[in-house]
């Protein structure tokens, strides 16, 4: 049986069709939430902001989202004004079959820049794909938005708060690529849960931080990240109920989380998922730099994919991190539960045995700074003649 | 014959033998500048500072450093207060033999961390090492330095300026690997020309940000990074006259340049030295960090070592640079002079004919952000496969 989706959710439509923009594929997708109590948004630091990412910030500033239409095949990246107006053209068009404002229409886009959208085939495909707007095909949507990923990603988180259960639901997409191009990471989420738009923007930013953004294949950029978050506001939420709050960030968090965590596991080249935990640090914020410095370390990387507990890069990817406060002395470092090392000082290990732990598919690098109570964790994956082939013969 | 090394300048002795802390290599060499005028350094800015490195920056606060011995084959890192106690012991050891105080000697260690110097093999090595403290074999000394690193790194760089000759000499070694370890970057160099010892520091900085901090194999940065310049003072040098200022400060950075792009063109499994020119910048801060962060990006990396012109990896590597100005549409972006994007727009280009331009040893990135003056180079290398297997199988 199927996992959950998020059409499994109450006033949620989603749909996939072949639009044939990457042939023999599934590659434009619709998510309609018509009452959409809020929406909430995340997009990339990039400066090289995709003009259908302009659209849907404006749209997004303007007034709750009710769906986004995404496209796969050609990323509308570097194409100027005309770029724009393809964008803001697949928004009307989207806008007419499902009876809402333009404005009320996000647009994604991921394969391909510097062309400018095939607008015959969105045409085209916008009038098969909303035919029926009200198609509970989820797990078609995140199948169609994916490029050269090597599985689907979704998620389906929920929880019981008093007489209700919270729900948050989403798909997400990894990094794929076409020449010339660059990766791009997608995700969608819908939840049941009525937080008014203000809020479920700085929960989800919140949330945002602690999973997508703590997540690095290659610590390159794409120009048309973005996150994006609908609620259908069906379950009943008091802001000021902390245990209400508190249910719902924990079940944003655990499925922002999930479909991070699908992403790096399917990162480029990738054999093993990397998690690295960060505890004891000045706060959160310092946590969280060093957590990605070990991530992001091509030497950790490689050492990882070689099962090799290489706690000297480990500790140099901690120490090279800018701007946070580490004392050598009081570092402790551990593999998969194995300490290595301890206030700074080599434990006697035996490297057989720890090598062992580091050669599952899930890997775990915990280090505590022993300074404070900030905490974090990153995942990654290892880095791969795999990830070389991919990112150098792929034209 | 032999290019000139450090020794071809007056008053300036090394050399390099076999102490057995690397079976069969020469392993300890000595830099010697008995009447030095002035000395200066450049750390590290890992938090993980190795033993020898605080000894050394100690000893160059203090006073005028006058040696410096170097051992390959054990970094002397992680290794607590008996690490410092070895590294002590060690200048204390070649300061004896060669007639000067101990913190007159400077030390720098590469290779293994996590153990113990063994100070036996230091203690013999030494003996022999200094037998003749005045031995001109600078080229023995370079080649003692080295771990992995496939070949020497020399540099000699003269210019006239009036009755003068200014001369800065050194050597360098690149990142090697041994496990459980750590890439070391060490340079050492010397000049004749007297420029007194804060303004020394002060110009060495400047280059040194302008070389070895621009230069970059795989972001990841070393406990044990040392670079450091002995004057012997025999060339006159009047700080306030510009002329000769500017002469020295070019031939300091040509040194400089020269060796760091030895280093990012030995870089681990490099096929191609990236050299990455940004002009338009808002500041030399900017161009720098913009720089960077380009030939850092693994995606820009991968490309070139497939000889693809992929602008849109250039770009996005600009555009993910933090707390930098960049205007999409105002950026020109060129491959070995070969224009391919111009004010933010692609150029039809023949795609063969710039890739031809990307198959040499060495590849030329050009970025101008026509927003400023801000100008920067930087250096790194393709990455490759043979990168993998180093940093993977390297136990």
């Amino acid at each position: 049986m199927a996992k959950k989706t998020v059409t499994n959710l109450p006033g949620v439509y989603a749909s996939g069709v072949k639009a044939g923009i990457k042939p023999g594929r599934r590659d434009l997708s619709f998510l309609f939430v018509p009452d959409a109590f809020s929406s909430a948004a995340v997009f990339t630091q990039n400066r090289f902001v995709a003009p259908p990412l302009v659209w849907t910030r404006e749209a997004q500033k303007k007034n709750t989202l009710r769906a986004v239409v995404v496209n796969a095949g050609c990323a509308n990246a570097a194409t100027g004004r005309i770029g724009y107006q393809n964008a803001k053209r697949t928004a009307e068009l989207a806008a007419s079959y499902l009876g809402i404002k333009p404005n009320e229409v996000g647009v994604a886009s991921t394969g391909i820049i510097g062309v400018q959208l095939p607008m015959d085939k969105i045409t085209s495909g916008l009038k098969a794909l909303l035919k029926n707007p009200r198609a509970r095909q989820g797990h078609l949507a995140s199948q169609a938005i994916l490029t050269t990923d090597l599985c689907k990603k979704e998620t389906y988180c929920s929880e019981r708060v008093g007489t209700h259960r919270y729900t948050v639901a989403g798909y997400a997409k990894g990094s794929g690529m076409i020449a010339p191009n660059m990766a791009t990471m997608l995700g969608f989420l819908v939840t049941d849960v009525r937080v008014p738009r203000a809020l479920l923007q700085k929960l989800f930013r919140e949330a945002v931080d602690r999973s997508f953004n703590m997540t690095s294949v290659d610590t390159d950029t794409s120009t048309n990240d973005m996150v994006m978050i609908f609620s259908t506001g069906r379950q009943e939420f008091d802001p000021k109920n902390k245990r209400q709050r508190a249910v719902f960030e924990k079940v944003l968090t655990d499925a922002c989380v999930e479909l991070a965590k699908k992403i790096a596991r399917d990162g480029e080249g990738a054999t093993k998922l990397i998690e690295v935990s960060v505890q004891g640090a000045r706060s959160e914020v310092q946590a969280r730099a060093i957590a990605k410095s070990i991530v992001d370390s091509p030497l950790v990387k490689t050492a990882i994919h070689g099962s090799d507990p290489n706690w000297g890069r480990v500790a140099a990817a901690a120490g090279k991190t800018p701007k946070v406060a580490l004392d050598p002395e009081k570092i402790d470092i551990s593999f998969g539960g194995a300490p290595v090392m301890r206030r700074g000082r080599i434990l006697p290990f035996e490297r057989d045995k720890v090598r062992k732990l580091l050669t599952g598919k899930e890997v775990k690098v915990e280090v505590d700074l022993h300074l404070g109570k900030g905490a974090a964790r990153a995942w990654g994956c290892d880095l791969t003649k795999g990830y070389i082939d991919i990112n150098t013969a792929y034209s």
